[in-house]
C-alpha cells in the first residue's frame, strides 16, 4: 500500500460505523448507493489514488506549471490522472443524474476525495474546483446554463474555477472592483483583475469555466453590489463546443511554497473588448450564491487538510516501523541491535498525537458531509433545518481546525523522521508545505473566527449554538453508562458548562458595547470551541470502538479499535485541557493586543 | 532598514539594559570591549548584514549548491559575503588574541550573529561552523594543531565542519562506525561514511577542516570508544598551505526544504588509502570533547531560531503597516478607504504573539551567552561554577524553545500576509522553511528533552535545577514591589511551586522503577519548563522596561518600553497558562503512548 493513503478500515469506520451512511440509500436520491456500491467506489478510488495520483505527487511539486509560448505547461501525469478520475465517474459523483451525475452522498464523496487528496492534493484540487463550479451552477444556473455547462463539467471535459479575490481587496470582498457591462444580447462584458485563481489557465481540459464575482454598472458599493458571472475561457460555438477564445489574459503565474502542482494565476478579464460572460442567479446576489456554496467549499478545505494529516501520519509511521535507531531505556548495550524507533516513547507520542489530530479532523469533516446530506435529503423539513443549523456553526471549525492541527501533525511527522524528514528525499516536508495553504484559502483562520463568533453563534438567537450543545450533551449522557468512557464524559461536561458561560459572556460583551474587544478574541474562541467539538467527536468514535471491542473481535480488529480508544484517551488527556486557559482568557477579555498603539510593535 | 533585521534598540536593550555586557570589560579578556566598541561592532554588523547578507537570501534558496564537474558550485554572493564578514573580523570575534582572535564576549557575539542570521541564516551557517571548529580546537587541540589551524580558521581563510552523524546511527552516537587506524607517523587513516555534514564540500575557502568522530581499532563499543579527529580537505604542505587532496569523497549533496544556501553533504572518508587525520584531545574522549562544545552549539541553534523569529516578525509587521484591507468593526462603509491591516485586532494578536516569542527567545539565548561569558571569565571559581550549572540546565531549553516557538511565530507571520505569505514573492515562507531545521539539528527536540530530564535536572543532586529555581524566585521577590508587575510575579510564583512539585514527582518516579514512563514524558516537561523560564526572562525584561518608563522617557523610547510591557503581559496572559495542563499531565503520567502496542497505530 502507498504509505500516504488513508487505510480502508479507517474510512469504513467513519462512514459505516460512525455515520451509518448506508442508511442514506433509503432516500430516493441515493437509492443506488448501498454499502456494496460504496465499497466498490472506495476500492476504485484507492487503486486510482495509489496508481495514478500518488506517483507524481513529488514530480508535480518539483516541476510546477510554467509558461511556454504563452501556454501553461503542466507535467503530463496531472492531466492523465484527472482523465482517469473523470472516466471512473468521480468528477460526476455528487451531480444530478439529469446531467450525468451519480448522486453519491456528499459524505461518501468527501471520503473518496480524502483518499485522492492524501495521495496528491495539488492534482486533486482541479477536481474540487470543477465539482464546486458544477454544484454552484446546478443550484443557481438557469436551465440553459445547466444544459450547456453541467454535462461537460461532470464529465471532466471542462474544468471550473472560482474567481473571487482581487489584488486590492484580499479578504475584503466588499472592495471588489471587477465590473460587468450588460450587452444587448443578454450577455455581459467583464473588465477587472483577479488574483490567486487556482486552475485559472491550463491545457488540462477542453474549456475552463470561471465563476467570477463582479459589479453591474448601477450596483451599490459593498457586498450588496456583487453579482456572479459565468465566464468561459473559450466561448461556446454554435454546436456548444469550445470556439473562439474569450478576452481573458493570463497576467502571471503565482509561485507558491506548496500545492505547486495546482497552477495559481493572475487573470485579467477584458484587456480589449471585454470578457464575455453570463449572469448566474440574480443581480446583486453574487455573494449570497457564493456563500451558499461556501459551507461546502470550506468543509472541502478542512477535509483536504485532514487528508494531509493522515498522509503525514502514515508516512512517519511507516518510517518509524522500519528505521532502526537507539535502544530502549535500560538496554543501552551497544553490542545489541538497534530497535525500530517506533519502540521509543517519544516517537509513539508524536505518532499518537498525529493520529488524534488526523482521525479527529476527518471525523469532523465527514460528520459535516453527513450534515450536508441531511440538509439536502433528510425526510422532513425540521430535520433538514436542524442539519443546516448544525452545519452552519460547524463549518468555520471544520475549515480551520483540521487546517491548524493537521499542519501541527505534519510538523510532528517531520520530527519523527529527524534530519531525513527535512530532506526532499522523503515526502513529509512536502506534506507540511502543502498543508500550510489550508489555514489561508477559502477564508483565513481569522475570517473563520469572525464568521463563528460574529455571525454563526449569534444567528437565530443562538439556535445553532444551542443545538450543538444539545448534541454534545446527548453524547455525554449516553457515555456516562459506559464505564471506560465515563471520565471523558465528565471532563467534556465540565468544559461544556464553561463554554456555555464563556459564550454567554462574549455575547453580552458584544451587546454591551464591547463588540470590538470581544470580536478581537474571536480566534481564541474558535480554537476553544474547535477543541471541544473534536473532543465530542472523539467520544462518539470511542463509543463505537468500545461497542466493537465488547463484541470480542479478531486480533486485527481488536488492535484497530484499541488504537481508537487510545487516540481518544490521548485527546482527552493532552488536547482538551488546552481549552481551560483559552476560556480563562476569554473571560478576562483584557484587550491588550487590540489597544496597543501601532508604534509599540 | 531591511525588514528582516533585528532593530538596534532591541539588541541594545538586551545587551546593555538587561545583561549589562559593558561590565564584562572589567575582565582582562574583554578589556578592549567597552560599550562604544560593542556599539561600533554592531554598527558594522548591521551594515554588512543589510548590504551583503540579506540581498542574496532568496537567491541562495532558489539556487542551492550544485555539483558541476565534481565541484560544488555556490552562488558567488555567498563567498563574497563571508569574505567581507571575515575581513571585518567577525570570524575571529570570540577567538583568543594569540591566534588572531578579538576576544569579544560570547554574549555580544551571539547578538552579532543573530543580526546576520536574521538576514541570511544559510550563509551565516558557514561562519558558525567555522567559529565552532576553531573553539573546539582552541580547547582540545595540541599546541601544534592550534598553530596550524587556528589562524586560518579565525581569518576565514579555512572553514570548519562537525562530522558526527552517520546514516545508520542518526541520534544514536553510540552506534557510530567510522574507524581510525593509527599510522607510524602519529597520524590516523579514517574510513567511514558521514551524513548531513553542513559545509562538507565547497569552494568558498582554501581548505575545510572536518572535526570527525571515529573509533580506534581497540576502542570499546558505545560512546566510550569514540575519539575526535581533525581531517582536512587538503593536507597541509611543507609550508602549512593546503597541498595534496585528502581521501575524502563527496558521495552526494542533500536537498533540503530550507537552509538551502548551506550545502549539506554525504562524505565518504577513506575510499582508497584512508583519509589522513590527527587525534584531537585524548583517545576515547571524543564525545566528551563534542559535548563540551555542545552547550555553545546548542545555544547557537536556538539563537538562530530566535533571529528567524525576529525576521518573520519584522517582515510581517512591515507588511501589516502598508497593506490596506478592510475596515474597523462598526465602520463598514465601503465608500471609505480601507485601513492598514495593523489596525485589525486579530492581526495585532498575531504580531504581539510573534514579538513575545522572538524577543523572549533572544533574551533566553543571550542570557545563556552571558552565562558562557561568566563560565569562562567570572572573577572567582564559585561564580564560574554557578554559571556553568545554570547554563547546563538552560541549554536544552535555549536550543529547543526558540526552535519550537519562533517557528510558530513564523507560521503567524505567513498568516498575517495571507495568500501573499504563501507565495515565494514574499520572504516569510522561506523564513518558516529555514526555521524548521532548528528543532532537528544539534540534537532533536526529543534528545534535548532526554538531556534535560534524564541528565541535567538530576545531576549533582539537582543542584542546577535548585539554582534555576532560586534565580526565578529572586526575580519574583524583587517584582512584588513593582505594582504593575506584582500580578505576573504572583502567577509565576504559583506555577513555580507546581514545577518544583512536578519535578520532584518525576525524579521519584524515575528512582522508583518508573524511569521509562517518566522519561517518556520528557518532551512535555521540556515544554513546561521552557515556558516557565521564558516567562521569568520576560518578567526580568519588564522590570527593566518599567524602570525605564518610570524615568519618563521621550516618545519613541516610551513606545519601545510600552511594547516590552505589552509583550510581557501577553506572555503571562496567553502563554504561561499553557503550562498548567502540561503539569497536570505530568502528575498523572498515565503512559498511554508508551504502552500502546505497535499494531494499534
Amino acid at each position: 500500500m502507498d504509505d500516504s493513503l488513508i487505510p480502508r478500515r479507517e474510512l469504513d469506520f467513519l462512514l459505516f460505523d460512525l455515520l451509518e451512511v448506508e442508511r442514506l440509500a433509503e432516500r430516493p436520491r441515493h437509492a443506488d448507493h448501498g454499502r456494496d456500491t460504496i465499497a466498490a467506489m472506495l476500492d476504485t478510488a484507492e487503486a486510482l489514488a495509489r496508481d495514478h495520483f500518488a506517483p507524481h505527487n513529488r514530480k508535480a511539486d518539483e516541476a510546477e506549471p510554467r509558461l511556454e509560448n504563452g501556454r501553461v505547461v503542466t507535467i503530463p501525469e496531472v492531466g492523465a490522472a484527472l482523465r482517469r478520475f473523470s472516466e471512473a465517474g468521480f468528477m460526476a459523483a455528487v451531480g444530478d443524474a439529469e446531467w450525468g451525475g451519480l448522486q453519491v452522498p456528499y459524505s461518501v464523496n468527501l471520503a473518496i476525495n480524502a483518499l485522492f487528496s492524501a495521495a496528491n492534493i495539488s492534482t486533486m484540487t482541479y477536481a474540487f474546483l470543477t465539482q464546486a463550479a458544477a454544484n454552484l451552477i446546478s443550484v443557481f444556473g438557469s436551465q440553459a446554463q445547466k444544459e450547456t455547462w453541467l454535462p461537460p463539467l461532470l464529465a471532466g471535459d471542462f474544468f471550473g474555477t472560482m474567481a473571487l479575490t482581487e489584488p486590492q481587496a484580499g479578504s475584503s470582498l466588499a472592495d471588489l472592483r471587477t465590473r460587468a457591462e450588460p450587452q444587448e444580447d443578454g450577455s455581459y462584458r467583464l473588465f477587472g483583475a483577479k488574483i490567486f485563481i487556482s486552475g485559472g489557465e491550463h491545457e488540462l481540459a477542453r474549456n475552463i469555466v470561471h465563476l467570477v464575482l463582479a459589479r453591474l454598472p448601477d450596483a451599490p458599493p459593498g457586498v450588496k453590489g456583487i453579482s456572479l458571472f459565468l465566464v468561459p475561457r473559450f466561448l461556446p460555438g454554435p454546436d456548444g463546443a469550445p470556439g473562439e477564445k474569450n478576452d481573458i489574459a493570463l497576467a502571471g503565474l503565482i509561485h507558491k511554497m506548496g500545492y505547486r502542482g495546482t497552477t495559481s494565476t493572475l487573470l485579467n478579464f477584458g484587456e480589449a473588448e471585454g470578457a464575455t460572460g453570463w449572469l448566474v442567479g440574480e443581480a446583486g446576489q453574487g455573494l449570497a450564491a457564493m456563500f451558499h456554496m461556501m459551507n461546502e467549499s470550506r468543509v472541502i478545505v478542512g477535509n483536504g487538510a485532514a487528508a494531509l494529516g493522515h498522509a503525514g501520519y502514515r508516512q512517519s509511521l511507516a518510517y518509524a516501523r522500519e528505521r532502526a535507531q537507539g535502544r530502549p531505556p535500560g538496554a543501552k548495550d551497544p553490542a545489541t541491535p538497534q530497535v525500530p524507533i517506533l519502540r521509543h516513547a517519544d516517537v509513539k507520542r508524536m505518532l499518537l498525537a498525529q493520529k488524534a489530530y488526523a482521525e479527529g479532523a476527518l471525523a469532523l469533516t465527514l460528520y459535516c458531509g453527513r450534515l450536508i446530506d441531511d440538509e439536502h435529503t433528510a425526510d422532513d423539513a425540521p430535520a433538514r433545518a436542524e442539519a443546516r443549523r448544525l452545519l452552519d456553526i460547524l463549518t468555520p471549525i471544520a475549515k480551520s481546525w483540521p487546517s491548524q492541527w493537521c499542519l501541527e501533525g505534519n510538523n510532528l511527522a517531520i520530527q519523527v523522521l529527524g534530519g531525513y524528514g527535512y530532506t526532499r528525499d522523503y515526502p513529509v516536508e512536502q506534506t507540511w508545505r502543502d498543508n500550510r495553504l489550508n489555514p489561508i484559502h477559502e477564508g483565513t483562520h481569522g475570517i473563520q473566527a469572525q464568521d463563528l463568533l460574529g455571525r454563526k453563534v449569534r444567528q437565530e438567537d443562538g439556535a445553532a449554538f444551542a443545538l450543538l450543545c444539545d448534541r454534545i450533551e446527548a453524547t455525554i449522557a449516553a457515555s456516562r453508562d459506559t464505564p471506560p468512557l465515563a471520565s471523558h464524559a465528565g471532563a467534556l461536561e465540565n468544559i461544556l458548562v464553561r463554554v456555555r458561560a464563556t459564550t454567554a459572556g462574549l455575547l453580552a460583551a458584544m451587546a454591551g458595547g464591547r463588540a470590538e474587544t470581544a470580536l478581537g478574541h474571536a480566534s481564541v474562541y474558535l480554537e476553544a470551541l474547535g477543541h471541544v467539538v473534536v473532543a465530542w467527536l472523539w467520544l462518539k468514535q470511542a463509543r463505537v470502538a468500545q461497542a466493537g471491542l465488547d463484541a470480542a473481535p479478531a486480533a486485527a480488529e481488536h488492535a484497530f479499535l484499541t488504537g481508537k480508544l487510545a487516540a481518544c484517551h490521548h485527546f482527552f488527556a493532552w488536547e482538551l485541557p488546552r481549552v481551560g486557559p483559552w476560556l480563562d482568557g476569554l473571560a478576562v477579555l483584557d484587550g491588550t493586543w487590540a489597544s496597543l498603539p501601532e508604534d509599540c510593535f
